[in-house]
């Protein structure tokens, strides 16, 4: 099966829940870009595998089916009993913990969901609150994402050329994202524009997924290699840089994302063309007190010496490109200091990144 | 065939001739990393192929392979007519010279041979003048990039930590190479130091060529991400950058090199970090006035919308990464402004990039 969706908007959530067949339906992105299927998980452990396999990915979209995969394995449990409930909803809890362990997001999500549960007098009740709670999750998260859109239209100017880098994308959350969402509110309000994706090696996300996201939605771009964008910037062909977030330190206005991110925003600076970081409230760390303490995952060597990509024929398969026996680094992720981000996009408007704590209130 | 060659200097030159069998004799670059394999050229018009095919490239290489091709198909003329044999070189000439139309090095090498077989009396001592000044033009390539070396090993400390991009190596040139000269110079006097291969999107030819290389002389390194590169040198994991030029301007220092280039510098500069581009005389340019003369070439927009590399089993193969449907820019090169250079290395010495001009004398 090989289905494009020309000009087409992503025509369903990353992730959703089907209460009659228990059933948690997401878009499985491994197969992305070269094939659309969706995949109904009918059970929590195939919820769980789905989030391990990275079928699912996107601090969002995982937190989403986590909460659902909660509801999900609570809404299977055969039997009375308030006690043999809590304990099968504890091992549901972990089984989803420990598909992704580095990940917070999702343990958050559950931890909402799992408290809203705890307030119900029986078993049936408790599952229903579960659900309940897992949907509001995910129509509070969405309901975020449009709120950055709302704050981030005006970044947009008619004509603007905007570089992204990654997947801060619809399909990183529920829906519309976070980069993406001033992309989709400005597009929806009739502006045109023109957005650049870099590839984002290694893994491509920038090629492979956003340039999908706005393929669907018609939104004219441009895949470049990540080795381009300081030339285009040096032409002035960017206007605006506009980028996600793994995780923004709140105390600091430090910004962790995907690898390259900060030698973007070195050549963003050296350009004097804006920066901005888009994240929900979820993103903020309030704790960690210095972006030195982040720590920075080393991905395997594998994903540096070589690619995935869909040959003339047959399924798409892994190559490799680097010599045989030569070595590679890989860190996943850099940090981003305050001085060369020009706002952080939330919710709650835009802030600068040194201003986010003494506006913690707002932001809680 | 699947040859691996661990810890031994490469093992002949890049592009030789064979006067016996007259037959230019390269290695296929195309099969590199994965094959190692030496190709003998019978006929002049294998040889045009061989360039055009990119078997053969880098300035140097083919500027050889093109001198050496010429001197073959003038070696290969069945005859004794002055004026005819003088027909038939410049039919070769132009299967040469038309193999890579962009490319300057080629036609300045074969006016070089062309030149010198004109003070022959008769077919024969032309052929023989041909052929001896296309060995002389690779030995005065080897001797310029030995020079260079000379004047480079004292950028190279113990223990430094060196970024180098794309590949301005031995297989770039007859042997030896520009921005690998220093490291070569100074791994052969003992000193020890890391380098770090950008993998240099789209062509790879960081990770596929420059680390297969380093790989055969044993020389340490890691290869990396085009986007890790801002990442190591903000954690101090930096201490020189080390690249060569397909174009230097000798009036304004500006520098032409493989996309990325720029961005490295404007990393290196943002760091404090010395930024050093390594290259033969023939890399200067002394005529044109300005970096926005130099054309900027748009290549292939598959290069970036997906990856060569060799699967599991079977022969490399191009496998597509990006959306389908997506489209790209591919500028193949960028220009990075004398400001941003720390030092431009040549066989006569170092120079800073605005000392062009008043030294061009001593560079002609």
């Amino acid at each position: 099966m090989h289905v494009r969706i020309r000009h087409r908007v992503k025509p369903f959530r990353t992730v959703a829940y089907d209460r009659r067949r228990n059933a948690v339906v997401l878009i499985d992105q491994r197969l992305l870009p070269h094939e659309f299927r969706a995949i109904a998980l009918r059970d929590y452990r195939e919820t769980a595998r789905a989030i391990r396999d990275m079928a699912v990915r996107g601090a969002g979209a995982i937190a989403a089916a986590a909460a659902y995969g909660l509801a999900q394995g609570a809404a299977a449990f055969d039997g009375a009993r308030p006690s043999s409930f809590e304990r099968h909803v504890e091992r549901v809890y972990r089984a989803l913990a420990s598909a992704r362990p580095t990940a917070v997001d999702p343990l958050h999500a559950m931890d909402r969901v799992r408290q809203a549960m705890g307030s119900g007098p029986d078993v049936p009740s408790r599952k229903a609150l579960a659900c309940a709670a897992a949907e509001r999750f995910a129509s509070d998260q969405v309901a975020e994402c449009e709120a950055i859109g709302r704050h981030g239209i005006r970044l947009v100017r008619e004509g603007a050329r905007i570089l992204t880098h990654c997947n801060a994308g619809a399909l990183a959350f529920v829906d519309i994202g976070s980069a993406t969402a001033p992309m989709y509110a400005a597009w929806g309000a009739g502006l045109r524009f023109h957005v650049y994706c870099d590839e984002t090696r290694p893994r491509c996300q920038g090629a492979a997924l956003t340039a999908w996201e706005l393929f669907q939605h018609g939104i004219p771009h441009t895949v470049i290699v990540d080795n381009a964008a300081g030339h285009l910037m040096r032409q002035g062909e960017i206007d605006l840089v506009l980028v996600g977030s793994d995780r923004v330190l709140g105390r600091t206005g430090e910004v962790a994302n995907k690898i390259g991110t900060y030698t973007k925003a070195v050549l963003a600076r050296h350009h004097g063309i804006p920066f901005y970081v888009a994240i929900p409230l979820s993103t903020l760390d309030w704790s960690t007190r210095s972006g030195k303490d982040i720590p920075i995952e080393e991905r395997s060597a594998d994903e540096v010496l070589g690619a995935w990509g869909r040959p003339r024929s047959g399924p798409a398969t892994y190559v490799r490109i680097a010599n045989p026996g030569s070595s590679a680094r890989n860190p996943g992720f850099d940090v981003t200091p305050p001085d060369l981000i020009t706002g952080i996009l939330t919710p709650r408007g835009v802030f600068r990144p040194r201003d986010l704590w003494p506006n913690r209130h707002k932001l809680a």
